[in-house]
């Protein structure tokens, strides 16, 4: 069997009950780690589980899986992922590898930011389509996030952007060379995030996401220090230092917001006068 | 401190970890028992967690709730949610009041509906906004679920549509007469959901579900007995005894969907010739 085992958003101690026993049993244990990470390292993992933990990297989920489902119609396997299993695309292949070669698969899920997100104190059945936010380059800007959100905005709902991460990457130079040498992780931040959402703004000019438009900076969700900040995408460019540490997520407030979610969301508010004065221009239009 | 606390979707052992050593050190340990419901009865959850859990109805989260606060600033309190905390609108209200209160708030996530739908193989990337379903009667038929399905499918997007459940309901006699008899829980399936979204489209008439429109039903999602069918809304009017017990929950496909969902999903297809069909005409658009 594959198990296919959520860990939640934080700690060791996120994953389920469910979850735990299923590792403990397994013949082995992988975990996925570039789509997204834990707050602890490896290793709290594996003295948590009493057991040694395969980190999986992108190679050889995506070309490599069949080493991972490898016996796994006999012996039981776990493929941990960071969140709810199914939040990343990455997965779904493997689950469709597993069937061509008739190894039955189970799910154990867990908190997503996806659903995580609530906590922000928006309501998840006002968000609309997710998008995800790369690392720009000299050359490299894609700006399809920007329709996504736009779409979006157009029926008044709110976006969560993801922003990304960069594990166990090459430099130009080394890759080049064919030196298997990588470079520290990098983490977006909400203020890295909110720079690259003006700067598009900037160049398409249609309102999306100006640099007055409402978000909520988000860090560490669901971990004990956990943090939330609500300003406009400019405030946001300077909120790192408040925010702390990654994980981060933004969100930016669709304008169908509800009075409940602006009493909730106003505590974050890093200057209150400038949010009620925002909000009560553009946002709380019921549709 | 007040701790709001996730179960998960299905059994006792979906808690988390940090959520079990929460609930067995909080002098008082609620469970929030009317906008979801898990597979196993409150008795199962005592005896696992070996303490006494408060049956909390909507009547004493909305107008009580300071009797789940009570004394919360010097002891401990667990608030139990099925799936994710923030998953319902009710819970902002529960933390907004203590904060008036000036207690303190901790969140112990975990899977939601909203993210555990991703098991069903569409990308929780390509879901637009969520809609409730509430069971019609005959002089309630309330379709403001369409408006919003609508806006989805206009932009290619899948829509989760949770269907409703009534706990603790009274009878419209029962309630005339005063009398606190309530009827038995009822559960909305697949079936009826989607009988519901051909009625109001044949009234409409807009195409924003018809009876040839592709859907998902899910039943149980993340249990051991987790059920994924798939095909047109007329088929699945028909396929509650495929899908089995409670809770259910239906996708509306949007067609902006991708091959790799398609692949997936055509596993549960109830005909796949059908589904074939449907797909190579109506879907897998990129936009």
């Amino acid at each position: 069997m594959l198990y296919l085992v959520g860990l939640g958003l934080s700690d060791e101690t996120d994953i389920t009950v469910k979850g735990l026993e299923v590792v403990k049993k397994c013949a082995r244990v992988y975990l996925e780690a570039y789509t997204s990470v834990l707050l602890v390292p490896k290793e709290t993992l594996e003295s948590y589980y009493g057991r040694e933990v395969i980190v999986a990297d992108r190679e050889m989920v995506e070309s490599n899986s069949d080493e991972i489902l490898r016996d796994s119609a006999n012996v039981d396997v776990a493929f941990l992922v960071v969140g709810d299993p199914f939040g990343a695309t990455t997965h779904t292949d493997l689950v469709l590898r597993a069937r061509e070669l008739k190894i039955p698969v189970s799910t154990v899920p867990n908190a997503s930011i996806m659903s995580g997100i609530g906590a922000c104190g928006l309501q998840l059945y006002n968000f609309g389509q997710t998008v995800s936010m790369v690392f720009f380059t000299d050359n490299w800007r894609p700006a399809s996030f920007y329709d996504r959100i736009k779409e979006n905005r157009e029926i008044g709902l709110h976006t969560l952007v993801l922003v990304d991460i960069k594990v166990k990457e090459q430099s130009l130079e080394n890759m080049a060379r064919g030196r298997l040498i990588y470079e520290p992780p990098r983490y977006m931040t909400v203020g890295q995030c909110a720079a690259q959402m003006i700067e598009v703004e900037e160049d398409r000019k249609e309102g999306v996401c100006t640099k007055d438009s409402l978000a909520i900076g988000a860090a560490r969700v669901g971990g004990k220090t956990e943090k939330f900040v609500c300003g406009t995408l400019e405030e946001l460019c300077d909120a790192d230092d408040i925010l702390g540490p990654p994980l981060h997520s933004l969100v930016l407030l669709g304008r169908r917001s509800h009075e409940l979610e602006r009493d909730y969301i106003r505590e974050f508010a890093l200057n209150k006068e400038n949010f009620d004065k925002i909000w009560e221009a553009d946002y709380g239009k019921q549709q």
